[in-house]
């Protein structure tokens, strides 16, 4: 199945064109959405994964339009220069990092909303905007666009739509794959493709809107998006706060939760690392030793009600519960949940990771990451959305800036991080469950796919690419 | 981009093996799941379409494991020998048909549920499973699958995941794309590959999952799926049935209540002839002339007062509005618009279409199919999936059966249904919306697609299956 002639990957080393003249062709085509400034490069290095490219790029393009994206793309292919695209680089696993030799394509300009159809629950949007952004202009309709990443205040929707990025409510409003009915997408040579339909149904052909999403600037540059809204959910918001002794019975009980049949909005899981951690950043008074914490949300018509059964379930687990049915309180309730990034700063350095296992192997991930504590050495803060089963252990660590002041995690760091990945692949889990791959976890893609799947996949990125000049050497790249 | 030494497609005139080599060979492999009785070659030729393929299979191998469909797919590859792969032959585009020159694959005996995890809201089960077999065995653990074509009762999960087959539910309860997490695919070389995974979440790699859901056998034959399940749905059911005075202000009153906020769990409408056909066949009293009827469905804990809500929109549009709480009524309501398939073949030879356009565009899309009927002077009986835009045109002819019983769709009503198709893309539809495109709409796939697009999809489908042997003719050949 394979064939060389199209599969080798673009090295920068191996370029035919000299880099000025590359640049040079931008300024031509492109006028001043051509940003070489020092700063610019060097910001365009890095996104917030603590991983940056090596080297910088030869230009951040800004672009305007969806033809400054072809124009860009065509010289891209015609001079076999690497195109990196980039959001609001809030990315966490180093997918957007744009290094020596690269174009580093930017779409934070092209943030409008073109068209909002209430009727038909669709919204036509340009990649760059804001996810709260669209989120406070779709709120004035009564609609929303459902996925929430920890990120949406800063990050894009064509950044959230190519990682696939989750977040808190997941569970119960779906990912972003449930939220996308086409996208429009720019290939390496600079071709237009409009991908997916308008309508809710429709099997016409293959699925490449569902392709695109997740593929990580590997397929081609999101131009556009036709989003899937929902309704403003009506009625109250409830907020459960349990304590149990322990991080395994946390997990049991939220495990308990979901085996009960209620669907919560929100069920995040926090450790007693994580929870000792903000309680200090807070000045709160410090939690009981070893103790681990839910906090839950339930929405609509029948929250209350789901509220207090859910109680139940977690009294019944031997969790110390609080409910609150009033909104502000639940919201300083969830406020500890959000607090977890900037404690984890004020422990040390981090590395945020991202792995994903069945809802009913909580418990034993838990357990696996505080044998990869005590086998390495190492404190791994951990939370996770409960709901879904997606864990964000946190690996702590002293490290020293570089020039560009980015931290790179340590060899023994990654040995723990191997560790824990294995760990989550054989109870069924996988590697990212809304991160992405990026360049952090290429390494342990093939133990997840398979030889064959990884090369299938990578044959697929070259229909699209055949060059190979979209973000090379993130996912697929060994 | 295009490579020709690997996109030609196979013709069967050109197989360097004969035929008799290929039978033999899977005989040895295959021993009494190779059958070649004249019956069975006859019956592998058709679907439920009215459509079949030229000639007869070279032999219907009906497998009984994975192992089997490994073993069916090397000797193909090896003497480059099509495949059509075929679950219960319910499809109704054509797509499972297997004519002269192939092997007719069929997974129909493959139908174990292998596992399921009630925690985890999944199953694992073989792919010639019937949905209906399916559902029943999980409502013993209080749950099921959502997908519900029309056809659940005789139609196979394994169909139902490799045509994306919809039904009367996907408004409320998505499509079949949202329900499942995984599928084991055997490519044209016989390898098995595990695409997907067993979490809700997961952004590892290429989402192939979603690319092999509606991609008609034309990627690799389905061997097994991980379904991602849901609760059965307490409360009760209630149902409303309205009538309006024309279809157009059926049409528009579904959009208001779409435009409401409502969410039923059905949302039905047939037209006035569709109605007079069911009325007469069920020998009830003759409806209004062209009266149109909207019959609707809630369910859940808020099901009395979403249906008290809807009538209230219903009546504002001018319909005569009934409703029942009471779950068997609402079966009696409902028994109408399941009848329509017999009541069409009371009327002559119907040709079931399947367009799908936004939620607002129901009202033109009516429009313009009293147009097509006027202009080619052709009856076309119409229900639609009103909570999601997709209409069922039955395209009304008499027909003669041919030797093997199957009726054909005369030229004037192929005319009179590209008239309709592009009327549906005009109006930002899609030629498909749960049936597929099979043999019946391959000819229009490039107008909706793009050429461009069009070929990107093929060449992705060369990749899984550089030969071109399976499923070759259907979707992508021009």
């Amino acid at each position: 199945m394979t064939d060389p002639s199209v599969t080798a990957p673009i090295e920068a080393s191996a370029l035919a064109t000299p880099d000025a003249d590359v640049v040079g062709r931008l300024r031509d085509a492109l006028g001043d959405r051509v940003d070489t400034a020092p700063a610019s490069l060097a910001a365009a290095r890095a996104d917030k994964s603590g991983h940056a490219a090596s080297g910088l790029p030869l230009a951040v393009v800004r672009a305007r339009s969806v033809e400054d994206v072809q124009q860009t793309l065509r010289i891209a292919t015609a001079t076999s220069t690497p195109v990196v695209t980039r959001g609001a680089a809030t990315g966490l696993a180093g997918g957007a990092n744009a290094g020596r030799g690269e174009i580093a394509l930017s779409l934070r300009e092209m943030d409008r909303i073109l068209e909002v159809h209430a009727d038909d629950l669709l919204a036509v949007v340009e990649p760059g905007i804001l996810n709260a952004d669209l989120n406070a202009a779709l709120a004035e309709y009564g609609l929303w666009w459902a996925p929430d990443p920890a990120s949406r205040a800063i990050s894009t929707v064509g950044g959230n739509i190519a990682t696939g990025a989750g977040g808190l409510l997941c569970a119960k409003y779906g990912v972003v794959r449930d939220a996308v009915l086409g996208v429009d997408l720019v290939l390496a040579d600079g071709r237009l493709m409009q991908l997916g339909h308008r309508t809710v149904k429709g099997v016409t052909g293959l699925d490449l809107t569902s392709l695109v999403i997740g593929s990580e600037g590997t397929l081609g540059v999101i131009v556009g998006a036709t989003l899937k809204l929902r309704r403003l959910v009506p009625g109250d918001v409830c907020t459960v706060a349990a304590t149990f002794a322990d991080v395994r019975t946390a997990a049991e009980a939220s495990a308990a939760v979901t085996a009960s049949g209620a669907q919560p909005a929100i069920m995040e899981l926090m450790d007693a690392a994580s929870l000792a951690a903000v309680h200090a950043l807070l000045s709160l008074q410090p939690p009981t030793p070893g103790a681990a914490q839910l906090t839950i949300q339930t929405d609509g018509p029948a929250a209350a009600a789901e509220a207090d059964a859910i109680a139940s379930v977690l009294r019944a687990t031997g969790g110390t519960v609080a409910v609150s049915h009033d909104r502000e309180e639940g919201e300083r309730l969830l406020a500890i949940r959000r607090s977890m990034h900037p404690a984890m700063e004020s422990l040390g350095t981090a590395l945020i990771e991202d792995v994903s296992v069945p809802r009913s192997a909580l418990p034993a991930m838990f357990d696996e990451i505080a044998r990869v504590e005590r086998e390495h050495g190492i404190t791994i803060p951990t939370v996770a959305h409960a709901g879904d089963g997606n864990l964000h252990p946190n690996f702590i660590f002293d490290g020293q800036p570089d020039q560009f002041g980015v931290i790179e995690a340590p060899p023994y760091v990654w040995a723990a991080a191997d560790d824990l990945f294995r760990a989550a692949l054989r109870l069924g889990g996988t590697l990212t469950g809304e991160h992405g791959v990026g360049v952090l976890k290429r390494r342990w893609l093939a133990d997840e796919l398979g030889d064959d799947q990884w090369e299938l996949q990578r044959q697929i990125t070259r229909v699209f690419d055949p060059q190979g000049i979209l973000n090379p050497g993130k996912v697929f790249a060994p």
